[in-house]
């Protein structure tokens, strides 16, 4: 299945806008009207499938939480596993763990150690990309055990905040489905 | 594609027992490695979907956090939307909400005030089923609004702790793909 410029506009026309969410001022891009409609959430789904199909990906690492509904769809659409990066003190065997900075201050990000193996091939998943820094971090869990990191993949790409940029800079491919030029 | 006992066991087997977690003397039930093997993520939202591609399933709801990962990929399957109950605070928009009873206090569980509407069909997903707190909460939420639960859904049972009796005394069926007798 191909997926056509008015297939992405169907998903676009069903991402809200949510004024002064987490906090007054930012708008909010609201990815539950677009998983709600079967339709929009079938289109996302086909448009990352599409993208990776040829890429021998073992796994689909999805970041807490809304990386998990993406992720999880993904992963069992190319026949692929999933696997969870989560906020910390939620996995509950051994974990590795890597740290990145927000506006104020720094957060972290736990995949448990054994998730991954030296060589396998791993698409880092999250619904939105802003600055970076967490899909970074990803990128850094998976390759502290040697896997390959074929991509980081969004529904939703935040181009003033360039995050493409400081991903692609670390020589990590960056696939998004709709940009917004937001910040 | 018909699940059979043995592709129920090779899930079974891909679920790790980690001691001691979240606190000691509690055996908890790994998903992480159940999502993580391919074939067995495969037929665990195979088996979910054989039980309701006849029910005519408008949404799937899945409960934060691991309830995303099942219940994405069914809805992707069954074709069905996606709508994500969370934890306070989360959800953008207007939201509806719901308290539980845990061992010691209260938690709340919210969904966007019109993610349902009367008369949808829906079914409620998420990793395990304990007490069934959480799950009825969920339930609650979506009759509040006028939609009709089909089932809730889990790919684990624990037995002991009868989530199962409390959710049907509420007339609300419930599905599940492994039991345990840990408690």
């Amino acid at each position: 299945m191909t997926i056509l410029a008015n297939d992405l506009e169907y998903v676009r026309e069903h991402v809200r806008k949510v004024p002064n969410f987490p906090k007054p001022g930012i708008i909010f891009l609201d990815i539950t009207t677009a998983t709600k409609d079967a339709r929009s959430l079938e289109l996302s789904i086909d448009f990352l499938y599409e993208k990776f199909k040829d890429e021998k990906v073992d796994y689909i690492a999805g970041i807490e939480s809304r990386g998990f509904i993406y992720g999880a769809a993904l992963a069992y659409k190319l026949n692929a596993g999933f696997i969870p990066i989560r906020k910390p003190n939620k996995l509950p065997a051994e974990t590795i763990k890597e740290s990145y900075s927000l506006e104020y201050g720094n957060d972290t990000i736990e995949m448990h150690a054994d998730a991954l193996k030296p060589g396998d091939r791993v698409v880092i998943v999250d619904d939105l990309l802003a600055t970076g820094g967490t899909a970074l971090a990803a990128c850094r869990l998976a390759k502290k055990v040697g896997a390959e990191v074929v991509a980081t993949a969004f529904v939703i790409e935040l181009n003033p905040l360039q995050g493409r940029k400081k991903i692609e800079e670390n020589g990590i491919k960056v696939v998004s489905m709709l940009d917004y030029d937001l910040d």
